[in-house]
């Protein structure tokens, strides 16, 4: 590093993602995202913007998309705010809410962006551990400045009730609790959208990029009081004023007023989870509980399962780190690909 | 604002940008976007795009775009960073080589966002006094710890020569010298991507969003030596690793190769951007020499001839601000646009 970057920027850890193979051919259960295309009416949407319009700038806060995630949500406009995939709008939460405070509390572990974000604004990161059955211990986040959790948690999969998050909200009055439900969708548990007009200090996290198959598209989205959105709204202002284009911000609309196909290729994927879990269970392996387009599974070796699966071009997704190294991630993918995993499984 | 938003947050001033109507029917002079549609490669390019493919990531580092990039600058490709707009690229070199510093010199008188972005990184912001004819004194900027300029200045339009340019980013050889070129392409002057071999400290910044007529589409790039791009990596995989979605990266690639349709519409706003200057200076108005896709023009009461054309559905952007407030700044559109622009000025 020379004498230009900042300190804090030649010392900071940054996240590192998935990997992205540019060839085709591989059977990618690394990245969580969904095995299903988008639903016709999104390819339908895009197939009607009218592309000389791309001349002139989007509509800096995605005021139409707003409007249809509220409808679908049961709230108003003003408690929605849009931004460029679910990690803008967490980096923008921490930017918002947690830059330079101490005692923020997250699970030690969980999304692997938290920590980054914390370096990246100055947070006084504390991860509190999780049980050794890798359940969050509800009791360890109350008091404090902040919390961060992801609902269903990553890279377990194991969820929180609703009752549980409203505890956690309630035991930290003057802090922002920020619940990321990146994976909410594929689970039993309710959204704590549902607390929103009762406590001024929740945030709720959503993405397109997991159940409505919307990755390569870059929409994410917060909900919490109208004055909540408006100071997310400032920060946003003081960084990027149009971070959504005008096909994306068509696109995610049409996605979110398709609730059937939402629905339809939700269910697959938890009966193609459970149909997962139960076969590696019965091989011997040990499955955390999921709520999530994921599983956590054991593997006595399991960076040489992982090295296994890759040379039949499965990817799945590993950590070198204490607690999880003997762990794999494994997205859900469609029915013929989970069970091409569990035979590649059986041939180690 | 209450407890929960940091102290910074609540004090910032975010920015404004001009305004977007919602209906159609106006002329729109006011943000500088292009008055001609993208490329027809463009369109065709993204009618291209395997809608499906969107359930996937992004290249998250747009790696074929910037590959396109550098082969028109004729740079190599990790010379190239590509962001959600050059706004967004702006921001995280901010974030990059100038939070908390002190001394960062910038004209008082240039894109309103680079004073918000000082607030947010908390960066000490010097305001350097342009002359009283608006031009920029090189000789003021020296042996700061970094400066940004637009090159040319916005809102003034005025350009300095590649030779001004060098002249400062040889007298800040601790700073990075952030030049933003937004509207050079209007010009004619030399890009200073040319001297980025020779300096270790330069950093270039380009759009989509005006010559390349994609606002709506979030495309922009910085051009350094490959250390200074791999610095604002860091920054960018500390903020959110997939900024540009799967359409804009293939947009923005189809738009950049086609270079015929890129010079024949910004050499149309260049004449149209001289036709209207000499009008208006046929009508008596002060109009700044400019190098960029709009005018700065002096009105005996600009709020008035603002609200003027405003009336009839004619958009300019006015700032009630010291120096300028007599000051319309009238994008060039097309040469239709411009004539009835000028004969509403007439009517005044």
């Amino acid at each position: 590093m020379t004498q230009f970057v900042t300190d804090k920027v030649a010392r900071l850890t940054p996240y590192v993602a998935g990997l992205q193979p540019n060839e085709g051919g591989w059977i990618k259960l690394n990245t969580n995202e969904n095995p299903f295309p988008p639903s016709l009416k999104v390819i339908e949407a895009l197939r009607g913007v009218d592309l000389a319009d791309l001349r002139l700038y989007p509509n800096s806060d995605s005021e139409t998309l707003c409007a249809a995630i509220a409808e679908n949500l049961g709230v108003r406009a003003e408690n929605v705010f849009c931004g460029n995939g679910s990690d803008e709008v967490l980096a923008l939460a921490f930017a918002a809410f947690f830059e330079g405070k101490s005692n923020i509390l997250m699970p030690d572990i969980s999304y692997g962006f938290y920590p980054v974000w914390s370096e990246m604004y100055s947070v006084g990161a504390v991860q509190v551990p999780l049980r050794e059955d890798f359940t969050i211990r509800v009791s360890d986040y109350r008091d404090a400045n902040g919390v961060v959790i992801a609902n269903p948690n990553a890279p377990t999969g194991i969820a929180l009730s609703l009752g549980e998050i409203e505890e956690i909200v309630r035991a930290n009055p003057k802090g922002m609790v920020v619940v990321d439900e990146a994976y909410l969708d594929f689970g039993r548990e309710q959204s704590a959208v549902a607390l929103i007009p009762d406590y001024e200090n929740l945030l709720v996290v959503r993405t397109f990029s997991k159940s409505h198959a919307l990755a390569g598209l870059r929409v994410g989205y917060a909900v919490g009081q109208a004055q909540r959105i408006e100071e997310l709204q400032r920060v946003k202002h003081a960084f990027n004023s149009y971070p959504l284009d005008r096909l994306a911000q068509r696109g995610a609309e049409a996605a979110i007023k398709d609730v059937d196909y939402w629905d339809e290729t939700r269910q697959r994927i938890i009966a193609a989870r459970e149909w997962t879990a139960q076969k590696l269970r019965e091989l011997g392996y040990r499955v955390l509980p999921s709520q999530a387009n994921f599983l956590f599974a054991e593997f006595p070796k399991a960076a040489e399962m992982y090295v296994h699966l890759r040379k039949h071009k499965i990817l799945a997704r590993y950590w070198n780190k204490p607690r999880i190294c003997e762990f794999l991630r494994i997205t859900i993918g469609t029915e013929q690909e989970m069970e091409a995993f569990i035979q590649c499984v059986k041939s180690y």
